[in-house]
């Protein structure tokens, strides 16, 4: 019997999830400060856990604490389907942000158990460990692992700002699991997510269709010069790496304000000068900054002049400069099929959607290196994200949610 | 009898306590990190102390931690002399800066105890507490709230980088005297100082005649925006507080170049925001920056300029901002007797001297507002401080201390 066409998804269940997740790490009010492999992570996986283990899925932690509830299907030897996102947060973050993906594939789960539904392959709900990256730098660095990007034990020695270990902190919550980061097929992979941005709910869209990402260009870069008073010392003699940093941080932003008009961005995102007092200019800094576009070339050259603006700003201020890492991704990397699969869907039920780009970082991104990959977007009031004042109605979300159900049940059973 | 013209201080024995302290709280190789109110700083005070008392000199200790080592004179209801300066270092500070004018105050009294010559007014050697307010902001507390600036419990509620309270951590190392800080007469204060500029240096002179103070106005700024996402967040709603603030430094910056050919400085001192991180905008950021130029005048139009560029970066990033605290010094600060006398004795002592300004800040300044002052200066390689490549050679200091000893004896015997 075929999964029937006018199943729909359990939409107060489902909050009631995202009400629960919500209690969970508290910060600002409204929202969340959940940073990840802290009390709060492990207390949310614990009760992720739960909630996979009552319905059934078997959840197995790999070696980098992401997590896998795994439904079987008819035909166990088939690559399964992924549905996954994140459950940590920014340090000043929302109730919805990636928590609304995970959670998503769990009540398919749900919905296809009360339907008594077997699918052929079997279905997985990922929760992907640190993919904000407000605590460990960098961000998705599990899905980044597990699509071969970075091994995993350099992902355990990452180090973050309060000096404690990635790997330390993964023992200490109890989640560094016995499973392998990736190294086996996986037939395809779904990501559900609010927007991160204001179009969808400024058009009034009740889901987006996610066709591709904008071109994004990042890099951290350390600056070097020499302390010295700030008093005395002459401006020609100084090495302020402070100065460089600043000075290179205002020129990409500035970059940002030139390409608005087309839907660029630029962003000035960190700057840690050291030793950052009064009286002493700082010898070392370390700056992080990207540019994002959705044209190729634009981002090109919008790339290029943000490395020019870095070697002019060391030069000025007598510092030499390293680029400690670069990272791009964007463009058009999801499964064309799979897009399509998403916009029939929506089409079928009715749903007022809309074509889309990407214009946040996501798990998805590194797993369209792996496997087919899609993205549905739901609106979120206003855009705002990455703030407590992060908002979505129990409306918002059920086109998205149902739209994955469907493709999911139908990828599975192909 | 009068005190012989042609006495000298004990050069190398001087340089034997120089010497000693840079054996405590060792930072990078050949300069110090002994930052105000920790374990090294106590270290160095038992020391000092000790040395202090072995010559007779009487210690009292204030409610700031301030060290006072009292010489008797003929007269002990005339108020006393000053002589002082500071033995913590910046976090990479060298063995000179301060240290070497609390030494010489030392030394003075050595010399006269060997000399059996008894002043008319006592002497004081002072040790004040943070000169460098590189654990503790502001600088100069000691000195400030001694000359009636800051209130000692303010100062004492003063919170370091490090999370800990000046208060407590003066109680902690012990240093928590009984005697109050200020409110009696003192008749004059000197300084002897390592330049902390490459003019004397460049010139070849021994000594330094401190005739004035470089016109220094300071700043430190709140900056408040908004958390959004550094991806999709359209340029024109961000309130990047970092941008802001990163904005505001290159235009100080930049204000230095301008300035650069008439002496002038700005410093981009100090940046930091919250949260931060790579993904978020910051919502959050203080700064720090300060212009300094000889001429008054221009002073005040670089003041002005800087006040402008920031309201002009916070506008620019969709920020407010606070002006959190304002600081000026410098003009013409010093008593002309103090300064003709320590000009005069230079000559007679056959020194090559300069006529010079004062270009960083010092406990002096505050001691202006209290007393008549002076400041001598000696040379120091190549004008460098602030960082562990500062340098002097025993005899460029034997000028300035010489100078010092006949200035002092001859005002206290006033």
């Amino acid at each position: 019997m075929p999964f029937p066409p006018t199943s729909r998804l359990n939409l107060e269940r489902y909050w009631s999830t995202i009400e629960e997740s919500a209690k969970i790490g508290i910060g600002r009010p409204g929202g969340l400060s959940r940073l990840t492999l802290t009390d709060s992570d492990r207390e949310m996986r614990n009760t992720f856990r739960a909630w996979c283990e009552a319905s059934g899925l078997v959840v197995t932690i790999d070696e980098l604490g992401s997590m896998f509830g795994r439904r079987d299907g008819t035909d166990n030897d088939l690559p399964p389907i992924f549905i996954g996102s994140h459950l940590d947060t920014q340090i000043n973050g929302g109730r919805f942000d990636g928590i609304a993906g995970v959670l998503a594939g769990l009540e398919v789960c749900r919905t296809l158990d009360e339907s008594n539904y077997r699918t052929r392959r079997p279905i997985v709900v990922v929760n992907w460990t640190n993919e904000e990256g407000a605590r460990f730098s960098p961000p998705m660095v599990a899905s980044g692992c597990f699509s071969g990007q970075y091994s995993a034990d350099w992902v355990r020695d990452r180090i973050a700002d309060d000096g404690a270990r990635f790997g330390d902190e993964l023992e200490r919550i109890g989640y560094r699991g016995a499973a392998q980061c990736g190294g086996y097929e996986v037939d395809s992979y779904f990501e559900f997510h609010i927007e991160q941005g204001p179009l969808l709910d400024a058009d009034k869209r009740q889901i987006g269709i996610v066709v591709d990402a904008l071109h994004c260009h990042g890099m951290m870069v350390e600056f070097h010069g020499e302390t010295a008073h700030t008093g005395p010392w002459p401006m020609e003699w100084r090495k302020n790496a402070l100065a460089a940093g600043a000075r290179w941080l205002t020129a990409v932003d500035d970059l940002g304000w030139d390409y608005a008009g087309t839907g660029g961005k630029a962003t000035a995102a960190r700057l840690s000068a050291w030793p950052n007092k009064p009286g002493i200019l700082s010898d070392h800094a370390i700056a992080v900054c990207d540019v994002r576009h959705g044209d190729s070339t634009t981002a090109r050259v919008m790339v290029e002049k943000m490395k020019r603006s870095l070697a002019e700003a060391a030069a000025r201020n007598g510092c030499t400069f390293k680029i400690a890492d670069e990272w791009m991704y964007g463009g058009p990397i999801f499964d064309s099929e799979l897009v399509s699969s998403t916009r029939r869907h929506a089409v079928r039920m009715g749903y007022n959607f809309a074509d889309i780009s990407s214009q946040a970082g996501h798990d998805a991104y590194f797993m369209a290196r792996y496997c087919p990959t899609a993205m549905i977007f739901a609106p979120c009031k206003d855009g705002i994200t990455h703030n407590n004042k992060e908002s979505c109605e129990i409306g918002d979300l059920e086109a998205g949610i149902n739209v994955l159900l469907h493709c999911v049940v139908e990828r599975a059973d192909r």
